[in-house]
């Protein structure tokens, strides 16, 4: 039998997102304001964020009505398809069910549109003209450069500079949708000019690029700033991918043991496995859900839950997540998306709450089980993906040497059609593996701010 | 009202191919052999293809069953969705009806995988254990790498030089797939060798890469040769393009005045107008089909109709067709997929019988036709693709002008992930435009064989 695909027709595609906020036995911890410890109000946020996200950080409703025109515009390609990988499970020889949830099929190849359309859409509702944003690997910010050009809005887009440099063609995607894009540390910002006086040949960060995209937006009226992961608002727009996989294992008449998603920000994790957790947290089935982080930012697996600043000059609130500190700079590995030095506070007090198991993954093995994946399902996934993938294949084979059927299924957050260069690199045997000694995620934690 | 997506359901995939040679009222010429001149039969294909494949090729049966195993596989994206464009209407403000079959959902990100599933399932079952064929892009190339890890067979891929190296990433997409790589001219064989010797700077061609894959099938015994477009059954396979175009316009309540497809060798030109033409031949209402060719390969306008070699070094048999002459060697433009001296004899031959209206554009008006549509749409088209895009708009206008409202459906053959090189050159202002003069092409013309 051949590798299948369980369709959900338009009308079975979701109408609301799913708030995790609301199933959860102890609230998320409050954003609090770095001058007084204290919890920041929706004003402190007014100037980076147009209220109805505000609105949606802090909701406690179960769900949230998905707006007619977004929802019109996720019709283009949602529901997206869920697999059955059979040829995958053939070519492991394992007993284990290998689902996974396809969010390639989207114009930007990724499951980033899924919130930079509502952001764009709550922006352009009230009179925003221009967003800025950061972006790492450029998969976010091609995805809001789109969404710019269906709303109308300037976008400007702060790219970590290794990302520039390795990935010019993610540049030029952007640039196609009408988008502006700087190489962060730039001279535009102040958080830009400082880092550069201190360090000239910086590399940036996503932590770095935050800033300046920060900066931008709250020096100019007209201007807010968007992100791509991290915030509540973000993981809520991305639950369409579970609520869709939820319907779709019911077509396949079967249900997930274990849920698998790659982190960096943690979005595309919490798009699959928050509705998951939700139907467990209300006397659904238990189920083993595994955050896959890349060993060269083990943000999870390394770093602390604490009160840490979101960007790098300390402009943004303190959010409670796993850090390893906000001065951190990862190696310059292929999956740029996953160069974040927290976590999304939501994805981290949940996973505090007993409901995640991390894991880190170093990026060989990560390729290698990418190419495994590619010759048997025919899809090349993207390098951030590639570490979902991983862990996929060892869960599979632990099946094997178990002799039990499971049932896996991991988030497929994007098409590596733009990163093509990695595996150029991985082929070619120019890529290495790098894991941070527990010294070196000392010394990087030594930035973290006293506080709460 | 925004961009409307039509899906089919999997059980109204197409289940046979549809061969347009059964309504044809005049037989499409014969493939003659280049030394007796006299027809050939299938004992002369035998060493380049399976016997399955040849008598496709020669057909005239109207429709050909698709085996389960291709079904199969055919499903993990297709039936494909086809769009109206609301937001490109709305951006040029046109009273048209635009609608675009989009094949760039495939895990190939093109159309090409149709043929290279069908392709690799047949030569699996006759036994064959190595397939050589050509690229020029890598679309094709690619495509069948993917379905030869599939089916567990050897690719050996001849790319054409200057896409081997302005293309790395299609390469690294190959070879991820486990496919061999040769640039060509190569000096794997003598038909690479001859043409270095009197050009060893030559940046080669589609004409070029396939002597050196014909050749390196025919002196194998367990090696076949691959073809990703131009003859009969590759626009067979592609048939289900059209077929499932046909039912979706009936789920729009509409049907095309106009039908548009880009055209290099034919197929997905073909595959998506061959079913309107057949339905029209056979009483079904009239429509218009538009060739779009990329001005600096100018086959259909400015080439001749008469029996040519279909590669440069004259391996293969003669085919009646559209040529510019079997040495000649395009511009290296960003369409690589279009660089062909010939086209497809079917297309050719339908042409003939006043069925469609060729014209060629030139890439600067191209690109910019794709940033309209990737501002309005969201995709980014390849830029094969970008000369459909181009005659869709220019027809959307006259529509306006005219102020009539006509329906305009193009193939959108593949996406441009692969290619933001050329959107790169393109927005930097690097990208000239080449038109061919007709002494240029008598010239070209002069290689014709004295045939038929």
């Amino acid at each position: 039998m051949d590798t299948v695909k369980y369709v959900l027709t338009e009308d079975r595609m979701p109408t609301s997102w799913y708030n995790i906020q609301a199933d959860l036995p102890v609230p998320v911890p409050p954003v609090l304001h770095p001058g007084t410890g204290q919890p920041i109000g929706p004003a402190d946020l007014a100037p980076l964020f147009p209220m109805a996200l505000i609105a949606q950080e802090v909701s406690q409703e179960p769900t949230i009505d998905i707006p007619e025109e977004v929802q019109a515009i996720y019709r283009q390609w949602r529901p997206s398809p869920l697999f059955r990988a059979r040829r995958l499970e053939k070519a492991l020889d394992t007993p284990a069910r290998i689902y996974y949830k396809y969010e390639g099929i989207s114009p930007g190849g990724s499951h980033k549109p899924n919130t930079a359309v509502a952001q764009a859409y709550y922006n352009k509702q009230e009179g925003v003209k221009r967003l800025t944003t950061e972006t790492g690997a450029g998969q976010w910010g091609s995805s809001l450069a789109m969404a710019g050009a269906m709303f109308d809005l300037d976008v400007v887009v702060y790219m970590v500079k290794v990302s520039y440099n390795q990935k010019p063609y993610r540049r030029a995607l952007m640039e196609t949708y009408g988008a502006r894009v700087v190489a962060s540390p730039s001279t535009e910002t102040n958080a830009g000019r400082q880092i550069l006086a201190e360090h000239p040949d910086s590399t940036g960060s996503l932590g770095i690029a935050i800033s300046e995209a920060v900066e931008a937006a709250a020096m100019s009226d007209d201007t807010k700033y968007s992100l791509g992961s991290v915030l509540n608002h973000v993981m809520l727009h991305q639950t369409v991918i579970g609520q869709e996989a939820i319907e779709q294992m019911t077509l396949a008449d079967d249900y997930p043991d274990v849920v698998i998603g790659c982190t960096g920000g943690g979005s595309n994790f919490a798009g699959l496995v928050f509705p998951f957790i939700g139907a467990k947290l209300r006397g659904g089935r238990n189920i083993r859900v595994v955050a896959v982080e890349p060993a060269s930012c083990p943000t999870l697996t390394k770093g602390v839950y604490t009160y840490d600043f979101g960007d790098t000059t300390h402009l943004t609130p303190l959010v409670k997540m796993h850090t390893l500190g906000n001065t951190f700079v990862p190696e310059g590995i292929h999956a740029g998306g996953l160069r974040y030095h927290g976590m999304s506070p939501l994805v981290s007090h949940v996973m505090e709450l007993g409901h995640i198991e991390p894991c880190a993954e170093t990026q060989l093995g990560c390729f290698a089980a990418a190419v495994t994946f590619a010759r048997a399902e025919g899809i090349i996934v993207a390098p951030e993906t590639s570490h979902a993938v991983k862990a996929t294949i060892d869960e599979a084979l632990r099946c094997k040497e178990e002799g039990v059927s499971r049932a896996i299924l991991f988030n497929l957050s994007g098409h590596g059609h733009f990163d093509m260069q990695a595996y150029t690199d991985y082929l070619a045997g120019k890529l290495e593996d790098h894991e941070y000694s527990r010294a070196e995620v000392e010394a990087a934690l030594s930035s973290l701010p006293q506080v709460g």
